[in-house]
C-alpha cells in the first residue's frame, strides 16, 4: 500500500509561519513523523509540496497510476479550489482531507471546503497529529475495502 | 487519565438505523472497540448515550468532576445547539467532536456545527473509526499539555 | 394495525392556549375524536404528549417496534429539531406531520419544516381536522403498502 | 353544497408524466374518486383543468358566484403565481390547497407556496389521496362555519 | 393623442374584493373617470383588462401601432412577470405603472416591480387617483417629447 | 388647506447637479410650478430645503401645528433614514413621497424606501411633474378625507 | 425525426424589437434560417411562438405526441416558469434550450433559468446562430440515442 | 404577587464557567439578592434551573397557576427555542427576558432571540444587575396592570 | 455622580406620537422621573434631546469633560448610526442603551442596534421604566467600577 | 481563421473521469473531431490542455498575436477564476465558452460562471457537440464581422 | 489649485479616541501637516470638520465655488450616508476619500463605502499617512486633467 | 531597505489590455516610475510579474528572506485568493495593496479584497499613481517603525 501526501500552499513555510496558530513544527517534522508511522503499518509514503493550485492537480492526477489514497492538506485551496475537488472527484482511489489547526474556529471563510464532500472524510485542529489521524484514517479505509 | 465518550441522539439505533449511510455496528461494538482501544493507550473510558439535549448538557457538566477529556458524537445536535456549545465552553476540559459520516457530504445544514468552534477539533466520515481516531486525538492532545 | 399519535410541546395546553389562533378543543378532545374515527377504520391508536425534544426521539423510537404508522404534530420542534428528523429517517415506519394552524399564514420561520421533507406527507390548518385527516392519510398509506 | 376542484398545469398529462414522482393514476380517475367521495358527503363536485394561470384565475373568479368552496392544485404556479394569490384572497369563499407529491422533500423552490398563506390550509405527499383528504377538509371547514 | 389603459389580474373584481384595502370603486367607474380627464385634456383612452400574463403581452404590443403611450396597473403581475417588462421594452412608446394600493406597505414581495424599472415612473397608493395622476403623467410626459 | 414642500438633501442643487439625471429646472422653478398649481387648487404651499435628515424631523414635526399635509423629496435618506420615518409616523397629518428620478431605475438601494410604508403613497420618475402630481395627490386625499 | 421549435414571449416582434441587443433579423428569417437547415440535415420542423406561458405549456405537451425532439427559447419565462419546467420534465422527449443574447451578460435575474436543468443543453449569446446551432445538438442527440 | 424566577442551560455552573464573561458570582448569590429585592418590594419569588428545553417548557407552563409573572434567563435556548417562545406565548402571563452578558456585543447568533418578540422586554449586559433590574421591571410592569 | 440623560429623534413628541405604542408620558414626565431617581439614588443627571444625528455625537462627545456616564435612547438612530456607535466608543466613560418600546416586537429592521454592541447594556420594552432601570444599572456599574 | 482550442484543468482524464458524467470519448478524440470540423470549415486549430490557472492566463494572452478567436472549457475554474476573465476581456478577440456535461443540472455552484458575461456565449450540456456547436459558433462570428 | 480637507464625525477627537486603533496623532497635526505638504506641492489646504451628516453635505456644495478638489474622510458616515455620495456626484469637481485605519480590517460593516465608487480612488490604513498620500493623489489627478 | 513590487496576472498587458479601464502606461514604464521614486527615497526595489497564484505565493514567500516590504497589485486574484492571503499573514514582512482602477466603482465582486484585511493598507483609483503612492507609504511605514 503506497499513500501519497499532499501538502497544499504555505505549509513549506510550516515552523516560522504564524507560531501562535500552526506551532513551531517544520514539514521535515511532519514528513518524519508520517515516514515512522508508515513504517509502523507498513506501508509506503511519498510526500509532495506546492504553493500551485494546478500543481496539486497534476499531483492528485499522477497519484492515479502508482498509490492506492491520498493524504492531503489543501490549506487555502480548501476553501476556494473547485479544480481540486474536480481531480479528486476524477482519480477513483480514497482521499482523506486534514488541517493542522481546527478551520472551524477561524474567520467565517474557512469553514467551507470545496474538498470535503467529495473526500472520505475530514480531521482538523490536531496539528501534527492530524496529519497521523489521517494516515491511521486513510490505512483503515483502504484496508477494510480490499 | 480518563475520558468520557457522549453518543447524541439516535446513536442508540446503530445498526438498524438507515445502513446505507451508518454501516451495521451497533452502539455496543463501538464502545466494545474504544475500551479495547483505551486499554492499548492506559486509559479509563465512561460511555453515556442520551437523546435529550438537556441529558448531553448535564453529562458534560459532570465531566468536569472526573474526566480528563470529552469524545463526543453530537449527531442531530450537532447543527441546533448553542446549549451544549456552552456547556463545552463551560468546562475547562478538553472536548473533541466526531461523527460516522461525512457531514460535509450531506444536506447543507449538516455541514454547521456549533460545537466544532469551541472544541478541539473535528474527525467526520471515518464510521467507527472516527470514535478510535478522536480517542487518539484527544489522548495526544492532553499528554501534550501535561 | 396500530398508530402512535404523538403531540409535541405546549400542545397539553390546548383549550387555554391562545385561542383565537388554536381554538377550544382540549387534547382530550382530540384523542377522543381520533379514537372514534380509529374504531370506524378498525385500527388502534396510542398517545402521547411531551414537551421534551428528547422524549419525543424517545417515543419514535420506541414506535418501531410495535406500531405501524406514527401521526406526529411536531409542534414548535417542527422548525427546530435535527433530532426529531433522524429519529424519523431512522426508524422504518411512516409519519405524517399534522399542524392545528396553517403553518403557511405565521412568522416566516413557521414555514420551514424540518420533520417534512423524511414524512410521507404534511397537513396544516385544519384545526382538529388536521389530525383526523393525518390519521385516514397514514391509514391509506400503509393499507396501500400491505 | 358545490365545491370547484381546480388542477393546474400539466396535470392532464398525469398518468404518463413522471410516474416515479407521480404515480399512474390518471385525472379522470382522481376527478372518479372525488365525484364518489362527494357522493358519499352529500355534495356537489365539478372540475375544471388549466394550463393557463390566467385561466386559473378566472376559474377562480367565476366560482364566487356559484360555489361554496375551492379545491385547489395549483401545481407549478403554487411556487410562481401570485395572481391566483390575490384572485384566492379576492373571492369569499375557503380554498383548500393540495399537492399529490411532497412538496417539501423536492427542489427548495417547490417548498415556498405563494397560495398557502391566504388558504384555509394545504394538503401534500399523499398521491390521489391529498385530493380526498383536501374534499373532506373543505367539507367540515364549510359545514362548521353554516 | 391615444393613450391605452390596461388593467392587470383580478382588477375586473374591484369594488368587490378586499374593499378594506381596494375600497368600493369598480372598474367601470375608474374608466369613467379616465374617460372624463382624457375628455378635459383632449386626448383618446382606450381600456383593456385581463388576467392574462400573455393577454397583456398581447395588449401592449397591439399599442405599439396606435397608441402614443400606455398606462398599466400591472397587479400581481407587477412582481413576477419578465414577460410584460419586456414587453414594455420592446414597444417603443412610454408606459406609465400605477397602483391602487401602497405597495411598499404591503407584503415585502410587493414592494418589487419588474415592469418600474423600465417605465417611465411609477405612482402607488391613492386609489383612483393613482389612475388619474398617471394619465396626467404621461400626457404631459409624451407632450413634452413632442 | 396648507401644505409644507420638504426638499431633501443637494436638491438645492438642482439645474446645476447632473443635468442628464435631473434635468435643468432648479428648485426655485419647482417652487414656482407648485405655487402656481396650488393658487388652482385654491390651497397654500409653504417651502423648505435642508440638507440635514434632523433638519427634514424639526420640519415635519413643525407642519404638525400649522399644516394639513406634507409634500416631500426626502432624496438620499428615502433610503436611510428610520428618523424620517418615525416623523413621519408620528404626526398625524398625512404625507406624500416624491422622487424627481425614476428611483426604481437606478442603483438597487435607491429602490428601497424607509418612507413610503408609512406615507400615503409614492411617486417617482416624472421629473418636477412628480412634484405637481404629488400636489394633487395630497390635495386629493385631504378633500376626501374632510 | 420531427423538432417543434417553440419562441416564447415577444419573439414575434423580433426585427423591431431593441436591435441592439436583438438585432434586425425577424421571426419569419430565423424560421427559414432553420428550415434550411433542417433540409440540409434532412428532417421536419414546425413552428409555434407565442405570449403566454400556458400556451407554452399546451406546445410542449402536444408535441409529445408527433415530435422527437424540442427547440425551445422560453424568452422571459425562462427565469420565472416553472410550469414549463415541469412540462419539460413531463414529455419523455429531449429539449434544447436557445437565446438570442448572451443571458449571463445582462441583468442578473436572466442569468438564472428553470428549464435549463431538465434540458439537455442550453445555448446563448449567438443570436440566430444560437438556433441554428441548437437544431444540430438536437439533432445530434436524438440520432445518437437511436 | 409571585415570580418565577427561570435560569436557563449552564446557569447552574456560573462562578466557575467562564469567568472573563460571567463573573465569579455563583447562582445561589444571584437567588439570595433576587430574595432580598423581593423582600424589600413585598414579593414572593420561586427559582427553577434546567439545562432542558423540555424541562423550562414545563416549568413555564406550571407557572401559569400560581405565579403572577415569569423572569427568565433562557440562556442558550434564548437563539433556538421556538418551544419556550410557544410557552410563552401560551400563558397568559407577563415574562421579562434577562441576560448576564451583553449578548449583542458577541457571537453574532446570541444577537437574536426568539423569545424577545413575546416577552414584555429585555435586559441584557449588566451581570446580576440584569436580574435585579429584571425583577424590578416585572414587578412595575404587573403592578401597573392590577 | 453626574449622568447625561441623551433622548433621541421625535422623542421630543413623546406623549402625542403613537400612543398606542409609546403610551401618554411626555418627556418632561420622564425627566421629571428620572431627576426623582437621581435624588434617591443621590447622583445628578442631565438632560439633552435632539433630532439631529450630529447634535447626538456632539453632545456624546462633550460629556466625556463633566459626566460620569450616558443613559441613552436612541430612538430612529439605534439602527442607522455608526457615527453614534463610534461618539461611544470614543469617550471612556460607559454608556447605557434604552428603548420605550420592546424593539424585538417590531420591524425587523428595529431588532439590529449598532450601539449596544459598544454599550454596557441594552434594556427595552419597559416604557418609562426602560429609562428608570437604564439608571439604575449604570448607576450600579459606575459605583462597582470606584 | 485560426482558433485556439482550451482544455481547462481534469479535462486530460477524459475517458477515464466519472465517465456517468463525462463519458467515454478521450481528449485526443476531441481534438481529432474539432480538426476534422476545422478541416470542413476551412480554418485551423490549435490546441492546449492546463490544469494551471495561470497557464490557462498565459495561452489567452499567447493567443492575440496568431489566433483570430478561442474556444474554451474553462472546467472547474468558470466558477472561480477572476484572472481567466480579465484575460478574456483584456485580449481583443472572441471567446466562446462550453462545456461537456450541462453545469445548470449539478451543484448550485457550477451554474455560475465568471467567464461567459465576458464571452460571445455559452454552450454546455452536448457532450462532444459543446465543442463542435462551439467550433461552429465562433466560426460564425468571426466570419459575421469580417 | 485649492483642496478642501473634510473630516467627518468624532474625528475631532484625535489622540484621545482609542488610540490603540488610531494613534496619539491630533487633527491639529494632522492639518499641519498637510499644510506643510501643500507648501511642498504649491498648492492652498482649506479645513472643515463636522459632526453632522447635513454640514458634510453643506460643505462638499459649499467647495464647488473656490475649490479644486476635496480630499475627505467621511469616518462614520462613509458607511451609512447616500446624501454625502450624492453630494459628492453633484459637485463637478474630484473627491479623494481616505481613512486613518484600514477599514477591510475590522467590523463587516465597514468594509463597505458608499462614497468610493463616486470618488476617484480610496486609501486606508496608513494613519496620518492616508492624509498626505492622499493629497498627492488629488494634487497629481487635477495636474493631469489641467 | 529593499521593496519587491508584485505585478499581478494579467498586468503585463497593461498599455493594451482595456485602455479604457487601464490607460496607455505599460508595466515597463510603472516600473521605470518607481525605480525613479525608490531613487529619490534612497531605497532599492525589485520586480516581480506572474500570471499564476502559486507563482505570487512563491514571490511573496522569497521576499521573506531578502525584503523589507512589498507592494502588491494582486489584480484578478484580490478577490479569490486565501493562499496570496495566508502567504502574506506567513511572512513577517509588512505588505501595501494597490489597484490602477478604483475596485469600489466596478462589478460587486472587485469590492471585496481577501488580501486587504491582512496588509497594511490599500489604494486604488489612481492609475500609475496608486503605486508610487503605494511606495511611499510602504516606505513610511517601516522607517516609522524602525
Amino acid at each position: 500500500m503506497k499513500i501519497l501526501v499532499i501538502h497544499g500552499p504555505n505549509l513549506n513555510l510550516l515552523g516560522t509561519r504564524e507560531p501562535g496558530i500552526y506551532g513551531n513544527t517544520t514539514l521535515t517534522n511532519i514528513n518524519a513523523a508520517l515516514q515512522a508511522l508508515a513504517g509502523e503499518l507498513g506501508i509506503e509514503v511519498a510526500f509532495v509540496q506546492s504553493n500551485h493550485e494546478g500543481g496539486i492537480v497534476d499531483a492528485i492526477q499522477a497519484a492515479k497510476t502508482d498509490c492506492d489514497g491520498i493524504l492531503i492538506n489543501p490549506a487555502a485551496y480548501t476553501h476556494t479550489s473547485v479544480a481540486i475537488r474536480d481531480a479528486v472527484s476524477a482519480v477513483a482511489i480514497p482521499v482523506v482531507e486534514v488541517h493542522l489547526s481546527n478551520v472551524h474556529a477561524r474567520e467565517e471563510f474557512r469553514s467551507k471546503s470545496y474538498i470535503a464532500p467529495v473526500a472520505v472524510g475530514q480531521i482538523s485542529g490536531f496539528g501534527v497529529d492530524s496529519y497521523l489521524l489521517g494516515l491511521r484514517a486513510i490505512f483503515s479505509h483502504i484496508k477494510l475495502r480490499l
